[in-house]
């Protein structure tokens, strides 16, 4: 297996975009990420595409087919290959792409995420988020994620003391960097009192503390690490790649407020680079909901189990902290196409390697992580990149 | 890049099968297969999952991880990756099984196809195909699969002097091999005059031109070619696959009568078997209507351009045939649940190449030949087998 760069990165805005359709949003992003790495299209040996649920969103299955052909690769007879692992669909997409060239089967491949989740009505949209629980024991008896998720922070509370504050920390912590970054759905800093006076989605969850439902598509480009020097100056290297699962149901975890699926994929990710959690500079982490980000710092290591709503009081995971989190502002601000997420996440992980994250940047990051979580935690991808 | 072998294989009963959920089925395939194959739980490094549309069909996304669930491998947090391409989906979840092995990432991995389509009221089956479709452009316009697979067989028709007796034939020919074939859905052969009197689906298919909606999974386990003997006297070694994209919608094609898409998969495929069309022994094809198996006897290059039609009517593709094609009865008489299908049609290839077909097996059958198209050929994707 041979060493892996990207060497181009394209996100459009996230929020709710009535004016632009499925296929707009990725052929912007991946216009985006191919000037930004200056191939030419026909250096372009496959397409990788991430999406949770176009069929129920748009109506439009056969993405990989759609992607190639709004693309303007049709003409190419190109492959392409959507894969789909619900919110986790986007890190999934990367990590098959990444395979694919470090295999050596392909030398340059664009991979993306996209959903178009705003054109739906009613609970159109919760409704088909739903279909990444199991829908058999959970979804159709009622259950949706900010149901689930207040069952687990409902747990941590109870075993470790994290209270609603630290929850709330974490929202305003995120709309901080979210309001620092061009691209995100939101960009206005809010109170902790805001987040604990919203009303509740689920108890304990607030409004405030659920990522919203967004439009949205991220593309970045892949190529054999030898060759990535032909095209960027500041290429970054795929060091570490992890994938795991779970059980889809809740009940059937030892432990619910552990996503064992993120314990496995950081571990295999830590190996395969061979650095530890202290090593990370900087990471997007999986904050769907605010109890979210607590686990997500917990099960990838940076603090021990259950002092996740501690880390977070103690302002360890703010920009200028010793461990930035969710520099972009994360699913909570920046807004989570459920698609998109995965590939935005390694997008800003590469900006940030680049010295390219202008208002939000980290200071001396070298090594980022990106954490990307199916659902309520059935599946996890985990990916570390490094600067070259 | 190393070799890669098939150790098992495993099929459910296609059908309208009321009592069997789409877990149900999913979960049989694998077990069926794992048996085959004589490997245990423990040695299996990733599953692949081709499933078109089961958020749609059966309101469950996040399809890798509930296959890895109701499989029973949730506790060892196994990846597994669902892919989508249409009704290309499960011939897709096989290529990219292959080539984690060949790269040498994994050792074993299980590859399933699953589809529950019957779950379902009204037109909801035609319009979740017709997401296959281009839905801006085709779909939301009333077109439906059954409808551009007409509008094509009247093209081929004028072009090339087709007869819709030289379509009856295609169905009479597969019902015959479906009649041999204990997994079949339709066990019953018909005669020329029943297809050309059934009633219109959309001119000139008539409803026994048409494929039915199915329920029903397969699964392949594949493994370093090394390594195969260990498992299994009878390996099948995958030496070529081929995958190619075409525009989504009909009207971006120079000839609606070829599928480019299938072109271009079965030159790779050929050029990495280092074969021609006349070397091949035995083929399924993506028979989703009669008219579609003219198209691929002839784009995949077993007959000319335009002699598809003439070509069925002269017997070569028959069961004793020079070209057997389709001896599971296709898609027409086997049924076709639109994921499992292209995982079925290598499943059935395998028993041919085993010797394992009874009934239906063709003699001194050495390499075989697997295409699997996405909707109205947006996508095809092409492997070829070999006995070793």
């Amino acid at each position: 297996m041979r060493d892996v760069a990207i060497i181009g990165v394209g996100v459009t805005k996230f929020g709710e975009l009535w004016d632009k359709s499925f296929r707009n949003l990725i052929s912007e992003a991946g216009a985006k990420a191919i000037i930004d790495s200056g191939i030419s299209g026909k250096e372009i040996d496959a397409l990788y595409v991430g999406s949770m649920s176009a069929g129920r969103f748009v109506g439009q299955e056969h993405v990989g087919a759609l992607v190639a052909d709004c693309s303007g690769f049709s003409h190419m007879h190109i492959p392409s290959i959507r894969v789909e692992s619900a919110c986790a669909s986007g890190g999934l997409a990367v990590r098959q792409g990444y395979f694919s060239v470090a295999s050596g089967m392909n030398d340059v491949v664009v991979v993306g995420g996209v959903e178009k989740m705003t054109d739906v009505i009613g609970s159109e949209a919760t409704d088909t988020l739903a279909t990444g629980l199991d829908q058999e024991w959970e979804a159709f008896f009622g259950a949706t994620l900010p149901g689930i998720y207040a069952m687990i922070a409902t747990k941590h509370m109870h075993d470790y003391g994290t209270t609603r504050e630290q929850l709330a920390q974490v929202a305003v912590k995120n709309h901080a960097n979210g309001a620092l970054n061009p691209y995100a759905q939101f960009k206005r800093p809010i109170s902790i009192e805001s987040v604990l006076n919203a009303p509740f989605a689920a108890y304990p969850l607030g409004m405030l503390d659920c990522s919203p439902v967004s439009d949205g598509a991220a593309t970045v480009i892949l190529c054999a690490a030898e060759k990535a020097k032909d095209y960027t100056s500041k290429p970054v290297k795929i060091i570490g790649s992890g994938q795991a699962s779970d059980t889809l149901a809740l009940h059937g975890r030892k432990d619910i407020c552990t996503f064992e699926s993120t314990v496995h994929a950081a571990n295999m990710a830590y190996k395969h680079a061979k650095i530890e959690p202290k090593n990370i500079d900087v990471a997007e982490v999986h904050d769907c909901f605010t109890i979210a980000e607590i686990l997500a710092i917990e099960d990838l290591g940076f603090v021990k189990k259950g002092d996740g709503g501690k880390a977070i009081e103690s302002k360890i995971t703010t920009l200028d902290g010793e461990k930035p989190v969710n520099t972009s502002g994360g699913l909570k601000a920046k807004g989570h196409p459920v698609g998109a997420t995965g590939v935005a996440q390694i997008a800003e992980i590469v900006m940030q390697l680049r010295g390219d994250a202008d208002q939000r940047q980290v200071k001396d990051a070298n090594i980022g992580l990106a954490h990307n979580v199916g659902a309520s935690g059935a599946s996890s991808v985990v990916h570390i990149l490094e600067a070259i």
